[in-house]
């Protein structure tokens, strides 16, 4: 589904579906997420339109018309409404989307739309994605299957992550946000190649019930549970694949005062460039992880930590026990750093994956020049 | 003054001192920052004593014990109350004050004290500064002159900051704060080399009257403006020592609702690995600084900002006006990248400097493994 400076790809809907869909809160929102929000809350998504190439963000009132352009003729041809459709952009900012091939490319994906197109759908997100990012689980008589491309800084004007999450699994309007936002909140929101967060960000879930099963309390808990091993997978595989990556970097943070500051603890000690430099150089420096733990933002100040109730471990080697140390060495030639904290506060824990700064990043993000 | 794996710098006022000190707000305190605090409540510093090559952080009780023996130790030599005596160290975090090294150096320092001394304590507090760093400035009868140390992750296990500003200009008892406070805010506070905030950062201001000159209101805002100028140009000398250093990055945010949001959206942009990495490329990434810009954490939320109402420059030439890009080439070869934002919302108005992200800030952090 490549074409010359545009991808497109097109995910329907084979019976009625319901859906949901999480958005970038940066406050510059492309036109696609602003636009895909209004139509959200007007009915149920049926169809997803996504291009490479260009963000259509920072484009203004013309960049909406020429979203809902697109999600017009997609309604056209795929016999729905324009309001029915969802729109994800990834590419350059600040440059208009080429409408002259956009809605030819429409017309030419929606008559190759099949149900096994899954994996050339996946492939026409990439921008410089290194490989296309596919998940998908099976539970008792339904399945859940996603797609993503990368969170690095893909194309050198833009970071993007987009996901396409759907299932056959029988949902209620409405309740696709219930399962979404929890699942979310724990896979692709605690994952972090560079800390900054894109215009252009959306995870979207498609339910559309065609498993024709029964709904149970206990067939939702495997539902959710399928659901959150996919967005992890998918949210993993982003990681992996980006930009200068050359370890992967595991924060596992327990004990903390609650769920919400340990994601704090958890997501400052993956996101500071020493901590990650460390990484890359498989060093266990526990000195920079416990700065990093002790400054993370929380409520205006830093969220709760007692350096002599810590106990730290570098791929299960404790370095730090109750606060003091131990004269160790962790076993760290390989391609994980897996950092373990246990602040003895609390119950409140959470994890974060992030990728290590590398030289190849830093090439890879300065070495283009306008 | 420097000795063998220590170095030790002592810094007393002539005259009787008032002074004040702002600390880290990091979590994880080293010993010689909770006992200068725990001083400071108790009456008016003296004296400074100021080592490099061990943090005395994740100590315990034994490293406050350590520091608390280290003020005694120069109160001793100094005929002052061990109260009187404030601490700062940088180095390596936890490893115990090598104190048999420390009190033979006091004395040392303390026979050696000179009021030319300043250049040489300068040197002393160097770990892996390149120079010393140093700014004065004169009044109407008095003087301000100050020295600073580093911001980057100076030693591998350690990023400290330590500056002392000492003053001629007479203060009463409990207005050294009220000078200081604001000062650091708009100056060490708003310079980033990696956004990692240590566990020793300390600024300290002494003032001892020997101007022995009248207070005045004109004079108080003369006093003002050079303590802020001294500040402003040390925390300038640190992030030009940073390393990895070869790009100074200059954020000037205007037009925001108020001067904290505006500090908080120069902090965002300052602190972001793509527009350092886009700096160190000489890159005017203005999609890079507009995704920082719109994500700058305020309240739980994000900062106030309208896309179609900003106006950014690289360099004095602008790149948006009003939202709109404009199609040219600013100058970005020189070794200073100014970014100005005017937010077209309000008042508020805030300056960052920062050093860029280079493969040498990776190398310095990497390649040491423990």
């Amino acid at each position: 589904m490549k074409t010359d400076g545009l991808d497109l790809a097109l995910v329907r809907s084979t019976t009625r579906a319901v859906g949901a869909a999480m958005f970038t809160e940066n406050r510059v929102q492309a036109a696609p997420v602003v636009v895909s929000r209004r139509h959200l809350a007007q009915t149920q998504p049926q169809a997803i339109v996504l291009n490479s190439g260009c963000a259509n963000a920072a484009t203004g009132e013309r960049g909406e018309l020429d979203a809902l352009a697109t999600a017009a003729e997609a309604g056209r041809l795929l016999e729905l409404e324009a309001e029915e459709i969802l729109l994800c952009s990834t590419g350059v900012i600040g440059v208009r989307l080429p409408l002259n091939k956009m809605l030819p490319g429409l017309s030419e994906a929606a008559s190759a739309l099949s149900e096994t197109g899954g994996e050339a759908a996946a492939e026409a997100i990439m921008t410089t994605d290194t490989r296309p990012k596919q998940a998908s689980a099976s539970g008792a008589g339904f399945c859940v299957g996603g797609m993503a491309k990368g969170a690095a800084m893909i194309h050198p004007k833009l970071a993007t992550m987009l996901a396409i999450v759907t299932t056959d699994y029988p949902l209620e309007e409405g309740e696709a946000e219930k399962f979404l936002r929890p699942v979310v909140e724990r896979s692709f929101n605690r994952i972090s190649v560079d800390g900054d967060c894109s215009t252009n960000d959306t995870v979207i879930l498609l339910a559309n019930g065609a498993a024709e099963i029964e709904r149970s309390e206990a067939g939702d808990r495997e539902f959710e549970r399928l659901l959150g091993q996919v967005c992890h997978e998918l949210a993993e595989q982003i990681v992996k694949d980006a930009e200068g990556f050359t370890v992967l970097l595991e924060v596992d943070v327990r004990g903390a005062v609650s769920e919400a500051q340990a994601a704090a603890i958890a997501a400052r000690i993956a996101s500071s460039p020493l901590v990650k430099t460390a990484a890359f150089g498989h060093d266990p420096n526990w000195g920079r992880v416990m700065m990093a733990a002790g400054s993370a933002p929380w409520n205006g100040g830093y969220a709760e930590l007692d350096p002599s109730k810590v106990t730290l471990a570098f791929n299960g080697t404790e370095v730090l026990v109750d606060g003091a140390h131990i004269d160790v060495a962790p076993a760290m030639e390989g391609p994980s750093c897996v950092i373990a904290l246990d602040l003895g506060l609390g119950e409140g824990e959470a994890s974060y994956l992030a990728s290590d700064l590398s030289y190849e990043y830093v090439r890879l993000n300065a070495e283009y020049t306008t």
